[in-house]
């Protein structure tokens, strides 16, 4: 893939082999078909999406609908994983721990979203970004106490997500 | 490992084979040596931990220093992946998805830190309430614009993390 690199990336060598192996867990719904489609980040649409989990999980769900938000945990499936350096209009050339770029050693993207509803294993949900069909990962309660800092800043993007 | 199981917990079975995998991209150091001396969570400590990123990924570090704080995943390697159901004296009986319990399809864990400081490709953080030697998967800037919802509700929680 290195003939798609940018002016300014960098490519690291990734290790031989994996060290461990993750399930997917369901699809996520959403009506983006295209990465041109989709979003600039998760506040950019208010568009209902929906997280479609595997029907063994179901008795995982017992709960969740006590939840306002959620973490959802999703894997970036198409993205290349090579890159420690990127660059882009929007931020620049920035290392890749510096940005939410799916493109990452490992493409565990993060959301966080308003639950809207459940009906079976099927959640309803807005804050999603990401293209129809993604897998998912995990589904974690999002706790403020934890899980919210509003004060915090990122220096380098004027408050913009990347 | 079915004889683990409490009284009350549901085990699922788990997919046959892995859908991708992953890199351990690093390790934590933490004081806490076993599951019994780690924080109950992670506004628990205000110790300042290491996370000891490899070498090969360097140059991914670059801006992540302006960031105030960073989201951070790793994998709870030593957790049991099939139980849907969890009972706890803190949480009761719960879906694992209710729970950020490290037990999950996908024992990949999430905490918001504060960065103290980097060094090199070490990594000083306040905010993290797991074992030494945990593998790191992910660091990611955290952005409050989307990542802060200093509002959100665990309904069956009364805001304690579990």
């Amino acid at each position: 893939m290195s003939e798609d690199i940018r002016d300014g990336e960098i490519a690291t060598t990734l290790p031989e082999a994996f060290d461990a192996g993750i399930y997917f867990i369901g699809r996520i719904r959403t009506p983006w078909k295209t990465r041109s489609e989709c979003p600039r980040n998760a506040r950019g649409s208010d568009a209902v999406c929906t997280i479609e989990l595997d029907p063994r999980y179901a008795a995982a769900l017992d709960g969740v609908a006590t939840c306002t938000h959620l973490v959802v945990l999703y894997f970036m499936h198409e993205a290349r994983r090579d890159l420690v350096v990127q660059v882009s209009r929007h931020s620049g050339r920035r290392g890749t721990f510096a940005l939410r770029s799916p493109v990452r050693p490992n493409p565990i993207a993060l959301s966080v979203v308003r639950l809207v509803g459940i009906e079976g294993t099927t959640l309803s949900v807005v804050g999603l970004d990401c293209l129809d069909g993604t897998p998912l990962l995990d589904i974690k309660p999002y706790f403020a106490s934890v899980d919210a800092v509003p004060e915090a800043v990122v220096g380098w993007s004027k408050n913009r997500e990347d």
